[in-house]
């Protein structure tokens, strides 16, 4: 997707190898018209595949899941990082992230994903993959269908994506990144 | 507005005098349409007075606060409610959480606030107000100017929002409960 490689290009800064920090339109302030561009092509990808939800996670997933669900006049689901005080009947997974150094509980509600659902998954970056791994063990617990997951930014060098895809996850990302070496965005042709 | 009063009627719960629960549309499970009327609303609200940015903080208020960026054509900022790892020159807030019994830091990049802003601050829900005043906080260190304070629900019965308005500010609820005894909401009229 040309007009979020520019963006990347233009306004997004390589911290390290590792770190690319788009925090100027993606995951602190928000360009709207891009979330709705972005939206659009997950939409144009997903339509005709009788999708029944869109299951995101908190923060980041949030702003281009919604425009992807008005788009796609699909309900939304948020999975919450920490478990809330007022929710039961929670299905819960364990995430590591590596950068937090730390393992966290993900939850959804049982009421809102069951085994009639195939889901789409959306978020911002995919990297190596463990937020991932929480969501297909939570689908996995009520037997809901993972039709794709789709990602705003894939860090292609740290093997997530490649990964899942060798495993038969459909996976799209709409602009993958190889390397951020020497400050330099690479995109995978 | 009757729609969103309608559907806390038919779908929200008092779990107790306290708390309510509108998990299926508002913050967990999301209603992409509703989502979109409830900006339309704060758009007709707030045009026309200069706004330039329009702030929110995670997780419940991006899926509101994006749909209103989207309409008003303005950016949208999602204040953190930790400070993130990879950011520097962070304006921060302490604020107390009733709900958790504990005491957060906010924190937004300096690089998206500054004394040209006239903000609209969007949440999910007003209660004590307690999140707001960190906001108001952050946008002093600046001199960022509060142009009004829109909320989808106030729960009056807590005061918050009533205290802001002595106070000057202009807060817009689209649904004002002013009690939840029993088990039954009853609206501010």
């Amino acid at each position: 997707m040309n007009l979020l490689k520019n963006r990347i290009v233009n306004e997004g800064v390589a911290l390290t190898e590792n770190i690319l920090k788009v925090d100027s339109f993606l995951n602190h302030q928000l360009d709207p018209n891009l979330m709705h561009e972005v939206a659009k092509e997950f939409a144009h990808r997903f339509e005709g595949k009788g999708v029944t939800k869109i299951l995101t996670i908190e923060a980041s997933g949030i702003a281009p899941a919604i425009m992807l669900g008005y788009i796609m006049q699909l309900p939304v689901v948020f999975i919450k990082k920490k478990k809330p005080s007022t929710m039961e009947n929670m299905l819960e997974a364990q995430v590591y992230s590596f950068t937090k150094q730390s393992e966290n509980t993900v939850s959804i509600s049982r009421d809102f994903l069951s085994a009639d659902d195939n889901i789409v998954f959306i978020d911002d970056f995919l990297a190596s993959g463990n937020a991932v791994r929480g969501v297909i063990d939570i689908c996995g617990q009520v037997g809901a269908k993972i039709e794709a997951l789709g990602f705003v930014i894939e860090k292609g060098f740290q093997g997530g994506g490649d990964k899942l895809r060798q495993e038969g996850y459909r996976v799209e990302s709409l602009a993958i990144v190889d390397s951020l070496e020497n400050g330099e965005v690479i995109f995978r042709d």
